[in-house]
């Protein structure tokens, strides 16, 4: 890689071709967006959907073939997939290469991006967005478009690579905001995975409820659809989310169970005025909420 | 009210225009399914606007003389005010009406129900549809298309009560389910009611974790706006729900809190075998809902 090629010179290594790899190849090549995106997917069928779709140029499943000679290599895969790939490519990566990862959690992943070698670029990245759907098939070229798209760099981290990664964040349409790894992981077991606890959670309770009354299903309404959607994601990316974040999420399910607990009291006494104040105070704030 | 008129000959008077009251009356006037809807809101503003758009033929504010002359009366009020409302219409009715309820909670309303005189029909009803948003600009006349629309008729309740009670649940478009209010009680808790405790206390513990990071809120994404939308609902709705409900919806908050511990000990314990089969069991169950 030449010194500051700029990312409409790069070529772009997307490893892992799902609903986020996917996506940000199809939000890149079809725009002319850099010079190459190479895809790097587990599977053959993967790799001939993208190619039919001219989301990338061209690709293989080999992931040091695909990323060695990469400027810009996007792991594009679960957390500890990715800590797995980073060791793995390391050695092979070209002096000046900027890698990225999207994965859900931060800090996990900047560890072991310190151990990539000191000719290389690391930068921790994490689109806000997704849905419950996995897969290619389940990916979209707009799915960044207008969304946060936080970017975490080490201390190691040049002034340069980062710009590069900005570069990449606008070429798919997000908004790059630059977050320390830990303020990340603390921040999102707040609005991403304790939503992920209390949707299984609440699927686990009705599954209970339905021993009883199998009828409750069809009873179930769009509240109930929209309250547990977080329920049908990734097992694998809500398994890697819970265990690469443990600290933060804890402490947020012991809060969330200390205001569980707190609603809970309160209809249990039935007394009408501190239970409207309590109802009245996340009300006013969730429709406050520009979502 | 003649022996038996049929739906399509019937005055029906649609006390409270918000998005229930107003959604209905918006689904019978203009495709004409009965022969009058009488609208019996509580502002003048209210009956301007549901004049305008033709959902009503006529209207007042004054509950009396709006249902005094009605075959089918339906009181789309909040629980508590249904209860308010059955004792002060019960003396004005006319013998053979109708009296039909849209409340989300049914044992309590069926118990004032039968107070009513013994020449009046009572019929609990519950369309399992809504949104966030109350009154009747959030009103559609599509809002029941398709949905289950629950009916509780009491033991002294007629059989053409109940048939015309059906007329009226397939003239807005959805499907009748016989249900008894113990039962839909119970079953609405473990989906509808139950959601509504999880969203607040989700809102309540992000507007915690906020205290700590403002931040978080502009990393909120779509996870997070679908699993707290409920808590956005009207705050006097939940109230009335949760304190005409509590039995049913305690013990759902109880199943739901072993979930939820169940979940937090093996999140701590970080033992991926059983963590796996908890989070998929879930969400395979949650893949397979058709909702």
């Amino acid at each position: 890689m030449s010194e500051e090629p700029g990312f409409a010179g790069a070529c772009v290594a997307v490893v892992g071709l799902g609903l986020m790899g996917g996506s940000l190849a199809g939000a890149l090549a079809p725009r002319q967006a850099c010079r190459q995106v190479v895809g790097v997917p587990r599977r053959p069928e993967t790799l001939r959907t993208a190619l039919e779709r001219g989301w990338i140029h061209h690709g293989t499943t080999d992931l040091i073939e695909g990323t060695a000679q990469a400027d810009v290599v996007v792991l594009a895969t679960p957390p500890r997939v990715v800590l797995r790939q980073l060791r793995e490519i390391g050695p092979h990566l070209q002096a000046g290469t900027l890698v990225m990862d999207l994965a859900s959690t931060k800090a996990q992943v900047l560890r072991a991006m310190e151990g990539l070698p000191a000719c290389v670029q690391p930068l921790g990245g994490h689109p806000m967005c997704g849905k419950e759907q996995a897969g290619i098939e389940a990916a979209q070229p707009d799915l960044f478009a207008g969304r946060p798209f936080i970017l975490s760099p080490l201390p190691r981290t040049s002034a340069g690579a980062l710009e590069q990664g900005k570069a990449l964040v606008r070429a798919v349409g997000a908004v790059p905001v630059v977050l320390d790894a830990a303020d990340h992981d603390r921040m999102v077991a707040w609005v991403s995975h304790l939503p992920h606890t209390v949707a299984l959670s609440l699927m686990g309770a009705a599954m209970a409820g339905a021993q009883q009354d199998p009828g409750l299903w069809s009873l179930a309404a769009s509240g109930f659809r929209d309250t547990t959607r977080l329920a049908a994601s990734d097992p694998d990316m809500m398994l890697d989310i819970f265990l690469t974040n443990q600290e933060n999420i804890l402490r947020a399910m012991n809060v969330f169970r200390e205001q569980f607990d707190k609603l809970y009291a309160l209809i249990e006494a039935g007394d009408e005025a501190p239970l409207r104040e309590c109802i009245e105070a996340a009300s006013r704030r969730r429709r406050e909420l520009n979502l």
